[in-house]
């Protein structure tokens, strides 16, 4: 006898309902250029749009929104490398409640001041000395308040199908679906929407080469803890798929890629350059995928992609635009 | 008796009927940090999604569109600081038709090799140095090809009025309507669609402060030719009005108002930073002015804005973007 799966699609639709109105719905790009330079048809979800800049106010505000009145009123906390952090915070403020987010020592200084100007009280950890959840039990103490994880918990991960569920009600049947892949709350989420309503579809999760945690966990068939990653997609930081996110995953999707470096680097040149959308490093990494070759013949395949975020530091951007002269129309 | 004006909102229809399906029916952004920083409800009609990166892909194929074929055959001529330049050679390359782009020595390098790209032969004036009247017709010279004037033509204006309809249509009723002005192209169509469906709309004109050629030409009644600007909006480095464009902003336009630039810049950034849109320092130009206080008390007002562009080169984005730090969400 097979364990439950952590969420169904009924999770995904319940979230949904709870978001609406509150969550932004998000606009799917389309590029000729795309289109001619792959031969298929590829739409982008641009949660790069999303309230706090990026997909996470999905599953915080499910999360936060599921919460007993007098248990949420006493506050959250939550631990992040910043697009969770500025999702709590966010979602916290539309409840009027108190949220502390701790964030690593080297979180970009744009998503670290986004937190602040939500409103939540920001904490500090080293990121290459401390495991995050040792961070978390370290810093929450005795304190009365509700941890909200980033990525390992039904509600985040059914909130986080919603982007996938938007995409599919706005264009149909998809053949490929790529997502970005930290922890897995986003590709868990999105792969059971797709799952439920494409089930032929070829799910796939994507990762940096240097941060390739999926991929090693699903080829051992267990959660592989790896070392800090250094890429600057921060984030898919991670260094250990979820436990939920983990089981769900492997029931759903049916392989995990990576891309290299410069790969993401010259995806976010092109999204800005030729599809002018302001993306991060870790929004671009599906698209690097796309670029690569690696998906094989996707000649007249429909493929949906999610943009997960736009919040990016000046000093990054600029170091990945200068790297080229133009920003060709 | 008057002269009849250049264009009525049925020119403007027309062209819509013409580029259905070939233009992009750019999307409508909203911000709530916008609307919480204002008190207006802002709609962003973004045409820096628009094919070629900008709003002149409209009028450059109406125009094409609307030549006989025999005469369409044998290609087409322009001048422009860039954004009329790639319409024009796009609007070629769908009727598969030679064009001949004559730019100034000074555009940005972004413009020139996507003009390149779409399939255009560029040659050069002096800006400085030559008006672009001169220019054109001296390198048109016994040429059997059609000029495509950038902003002075009814099926221009026609063209580019289709922007302002499709908001309308998205969105409904607007209170005020800002639309940056070089030539007038823009502004002339927009106004007359936007006064065709919302008679009591307040509609205004933006230009730079260091441009302002349409301030002045109000002012006197006549199309005043002014210096070569030195604006980073690029877009509306025009010197003059023109003619048919004066005429019909006469008639449709409330008002004309300026920005600094470094109000521009300003608002390049927020677009970056906080809507994750690529804009042109051109297409931040009526972005700026709403920020700026001018427009006086608009709390509770719908407000219609073209983002005209987002073809803008990596160095003078990122010379903009480092002022500040951070691209918070």
């Amino acid at each position: 006898m097979t364990d439950p799966l952590p969420i169904s699609f009924d999770d995904i639709a319940a979230a949904a309902r709870r978001i609406e109105g509150v969550a932004r719905r998000t606009p799917v790009m389309t590029s000729r250029t795309v289109d001619s330079l792959t031969g298929a048809t590829v739409f982008f979800k641009c949660e790069n749009f999303q309230r706090g800049g990026a997909f996470k106010f999905r599953g915080a505000y499910n999360f936060v929104a599921s919460l007993a009145p007098e248990v949420r009123a006493k506050g959250v906390l939550a631990i992040s490398s910043g697009n969770h952090a500025q999702g709590v915070a966010l979602a916290a403020r539309e409840f009027g409640i108190p949220a502390t987010i701790i964030m690593p020592d080297d979180a970009p200084i744009s998503k670290l001041n986004a937190t602040i100007g939500y409103g939540a009280e920001v904490l500090h950890y080293p990121r290459m000395h401390e495991h995050p959840d040792d961070a978390a039990k370290r810093i929450k103490g005795t304190r009365d308040v509700t941890f909200i994880p980033a990525f390992d918990h039904p509600l985040i991960m059914a909130g986080q199908g919603t982007a996938a569920l938007e995409l599919l009600e706005e264009v149909g049947e998809l053949d490929i679906f790529l997502a970005p892949t930290g922890g897995g709350g986003l590709l868990s989420g999105c792969a059971t929407a797709v799952r439920a309503k494409c089930p032929g579809a070829r799910i796939i999760g994507v990762e940096p080469e240097v941060a390739n945690d999926w991929v090693l966990s699903l080829q051992r068939g267990e959660r592989v803890l790896i070392e800090p990653p250094e890429t600057i997609a921060d984030g898919v930081r991670t260094r250990q798929p979820g436990v939920n996110n983990f089981a769900q995953v492997r029931a759903m999707v049916d392989e995990m890629l990576t891309v290299s470096e410069g790969e993401i680097r010259s995806a976010v040149r092109f999204l800005v350059q030729r599809m002018k959308l302001v993306v991060e490093p870790t929004g671009a990494v599906p698209v690097a995928l796309l670029f690569s070759g690696r998906l094989g013949d996707i000649r007249g395949k429909r493929v949906g992609i999610v943009i997960s975020g736009g919040n990016v530091d000046a000093d990054v951007l600029c170091g990945i635009l200068n790297e080229s002269t133009t920003l060709d129309g």
